[in-house]
């Protein structure tokens, strides 16, 4: 990878799709110090455009912005994973030889009125009965209390660390510290889970340049090297236990056989903290430490940054925002930002290798597809 | 390839889209001869779903239906190329040598009330004028007309002929011959293009297995290979010739480059008719005639079953139906029955490479996504 860029993530009514993906396209480009018409192919990634701004196929107009026509591109959707997916694409397409140069772009306007998005995938049996997300959740904290005796206050942790780390990225749709008793007091969304325990919807774009090895360190002193791309579905198991997320688990053993690392190799992650009690049950899934013993893990500070494995630098979808196309590509790009040592008060120390992982969609209360990458400096 | 399969396209409002991939997919498994858990990766097409169904992500539920969970599955969308660009990705994943067996499927329930699709891509400067596809074709033809002297009559001879293939199909939603008078008094939508010379909106879908080579030789006596798949993006250009398909130009020069085969070589193709002007237009972009030359082609009967060049033996989008993100995988069934010689009394005698054309979506009057495919049986 030789460039990254973003917007910065919050409620940008005024802006379109194609201007914040033209934003964070060309930041990339910028970064990557390439031409627009070096690229070979473009991969974007995108949820919700079709469903609240009508609005197909969204990569072509927005590639355009940034002078890219007429080269192959490709609409990648996968729920919270259609950033990463596009990535993952767009890193098969280099990866096999087929081309040598090309651009991944996830873009969302997810802030919309309430309400707007609680007919989504309407035909879905459990979320005719109101199972959405907050509430599945709420579900799968309840159990993890239950069965661990993971706290309240362990889960409010969470979005302490992450609101905090926000304040220090310029990119963060809120960059406001929360004290623990302030998220356990805020409105209560689904018991156990109050508004700050819950992401945000949000408007932004993230975008990221893959090159060949050769074409990067022609173009890069540091590229960053990926290292491992895994991408899981649910497996829609009726019977299965509300406090682990399977998908983690396997997703993660892939990643981690292919890049030859294992969890005590990563130096920084970005998790998909859509809820408090997800990053807790990622923490697990991705093997930062032992099945229930993620409370523990943020009572003792190991995921602050300075700990000793660092989650969530950027403040993660709590704090940084949730534009749910656009989500994958910002934890890339933090990533990379991190690895390179560019991300100043939030910097983790010496960061070699880093993991992203999201988790999106659902349906009959699984989980439609999880991607882990695991990116390197060598 | 080792398998494909497809529903009877039309309109199907008693079935859901993940009815409709359940039964494509199961199709293309029993024709492969393989278990739904030896799948390593899905790949789903769909356009319109999230618009119109407010379902996002279809991938995932139509593939549980057959058993297959826990893979990697992803969700493509390129308008009415959805189909064939989840079976390019599908292609790739195997081509790259990342998996062995894979699935494609596209399904589509396009068949809505009247006016239901006329604000996609609202925020569309040309569209917010009233530049819906049929005016916008209806140009197109205007100025082939012009320029190379095409007249209603060949037009109206691409949906005779397509409509007199469709009888031979039992998956096509229209199995009724007309004549070149019934097209030309049918009513007018777009001037010269009349009700018969638009393809419909359908329902429907069709799936197809790929297969590493070595895989493809065990479960199948008759494996079909890809040649080549080829995939571009419009130029966008300001100043272009409404006369011509740029794109086809493009697409077809990369397929026939990385397939070693040139036109003369291809022995059927199903090509995009969307309008009947499409259909000539496409003949030059593929290079089966030179530039202007379509309607002589179509008078000829150069381009009917028995013909030098078959084009649509399916009935093609004018009559098989048009379930946008169904439509590429369709063709690629169509072509691979051909090249098996397993399609009846529309059979192309002894064919042995065929070609799958599509184009797709556009803003500003130009094309967003095309995609050309090349099969062959060794």
């Amino acid at each position: 990878m030789i460039g990254v860029g973003m917007t910065e993530f919050g409620r940008h009514p005024e802006r379109s799709l194609t201007d914040m993906g033209r934003e964070a396209c060309w930041r990339a480009l910028k970064d990557a110090g390439i031409h627009p018409k070096q690229i070979q192919a473009g991969f974007s990634g995108n949820s919700l455009a079709p469903y609240l701004q009508r609005e197909v196929d969204i990569g072509q107009p927005i590639l355009r912005e940034v002078g890219i026509v007429g080269i192959p591109i490709l609409n990648i959707s996968n729920a919270c994973a259609s950033g990463s997916c596009a990535f993952r694409e767009a890193w098969l397409a280099v990866a096999s030889g087929l081309y040598e140069l090309v651009i991944a772009v996830g873009t969302e306007k997810a802030f919309v009125g309430k309400g707007a998005m609680l007919d989504i995938g309407s035909q879905d049996f459990q979320l005719m009965q109101g199972g959405v997300f907050p509430g599945d959740f709420a579900l799968k904290a309840r159990r993890h209390m239950l069965e661990f005796g993971t706290t309240k206050e362990q889960l409010a942790k969470i979005s302490v660390k992450n609101h905090k780390n926000g304040c220090l990225n310029a990119y963060s749709q809120f960059k406001k510290e929360f004290t623990v008793e302030e998220v356990l007091n805020s409105p209560m969304v689904a018991d156990p889970l109050t508004v700050l325990s819950c992401c945000p919807n949000s408007d932004g774009s993230a975008a990221t340049i893959i090159a060949s090895k050769d074409l990067a360190k022609r173009y890069c002193e540091k590229p960053i090297r990926i290292a491992a791309s895994a991408l899981r579905s649910g497996t829609y198991e009726p019977n299965r236990n509300l406090a682990l997320f399977d998908l983690d688990f396997e997703a993660s053993k892939i990643a981690y056989e292919i890049s030859g690392y294992d969890p005590q190799d990563i130096d920084v992650a970005e998790v998909h903290d859509a809820f408090t009690i997800a990053e807790i049950m990622h923490y697990e899934g991705l093997g930062f430490c032992k099945l229930g013993e993620g409370g523990r893990l943020i009572d003792e500070g190991e995921t602050e940054i300075g700990g000793r494995i660092p989650v969530n630098p950027s403040g993660g979808l709590l704090s940084r925002g949730h534009p749910v196309g656009a989500t994958g590509l910002a934890q890339i790009a933090e990533i990379v930002w991190q690895l390179r040592g560019e991300t100043g008060k939030r910097q983790v120390e010496n960061a070699r290798i880093g993991l992203a992982h999201v988790v999106g969609g659902g349906r009959e209360g699984d989980v439609g597809a999880g991607t882990i990458h695991i990116l390197a400096r060598d």
